[in-house]
């Protein structure tokens, strides 16, 4: 497995079932959403600026994409939860298994992030991002072609303390639209 | 990581946090529990037993424990849901990262059940139990020496479709009894 393979295989639509554990407190929290990643051209301005806004040379993007997302969390009945952020993966030009994501708008916090991912032996997708005041650790792997499977860690800055641990079932909608 | 060092981390009270998400109808379940995890002897008649059925020899177990877990579901309000099992690693006597884990009541159906394990590159423990109509893959991480992570999948037996996906986040309870 390598990121252009992932990302390919993680482009359409998927329902999301996601489960997300407040260890300190033992809540939980449900949320049903409908996940798009859509490719974009490395030529899309947005990701010319993403690039740009980390001095990296827009050609060594490798399949950028948009993931938008909508959903309902049982904790707001009745709000829907969106939006949306570009992604732009940049391989390690000396590891295939390695690269760089650059986002525009960050998991832990909204503001625009970069993180390290690598594949483990199994094709598990890591990503590890800092944020100011947190890291997040992201593991993102396919039980089958249609169904992907995510766990997020949110932990302290110094990577110590787990605060959040989150676990989403993801199946690909197949129907039409 | 080997199966001595992981049992031996795993010694000990847990609360967890479990969710479960049936894949077909997007529903979730909420478990919360306490799990028990105590070391046999691998002279304990009960270790003997599970061993011989299986024809193996008691003296190949590793660190032989006993899981006992009791908890809560937000599917059956107020009933304690309770349990326990003796398991028994025998570890591969030419690859120290895998073996088999027997087991005198399985996961996915009560009845004795014996597993294949091992370990990948990152410590993470991974478990293919066959049963007779479902397969159980479970993955079992620290995310600290008192934070352990469990994801849990039922698969259709021929391993191709997954009914149910689980996630458990566990706390080692440190405070004394």
């Amino acid at each position: 497995m390598d990121i252009a393979e992932f990302v390919k295989l993680s482009f359409g639509k998927w329902r999301s079932q996601r489960s997300a554990h407040n260890l300190a407190f033992s809540h939980f929290e449900q949320v049903i959403s409908t996940i798009d990643i859509v490719p974009l051209s490395s030529e899309d301005p947005a990701v010319i600026a993403l690039c740009e806004s980390y001095k990296i040379e827009p050609k060594l993007a490798i399949h950028p994409f948009r993931m938008s997302w909508e959903g309902e969390s049982d904790w707001e009945e009745g709000e829907i939860i969106k939006g949306t952020t570009i992604l732009v993966p940049i391989s390690d030009p000396n590891d295939p298994k390695k690269g760089q994501l650059l986002r525009d708008q960050g998991y832990a916090e909204t503001i625009p992030s970069v993180g390290n991912y690598h594949f483990n032996e199994e094709g598990c997708f890591i990503l590890i991002t800092p944020y100011d005041r947190a890291m997040a650790e992201e593991r993102i792997w396919f039980g089958t072609p249609n169904l992907r499977f995510r766990v997020s860690l949110i932990k302290t800055s110094a990577g110590t303390g787990v605060v959040t641990a989150s676990f989403a079932s993801e199946i690909r909608c197949l129907d039409k639209e």
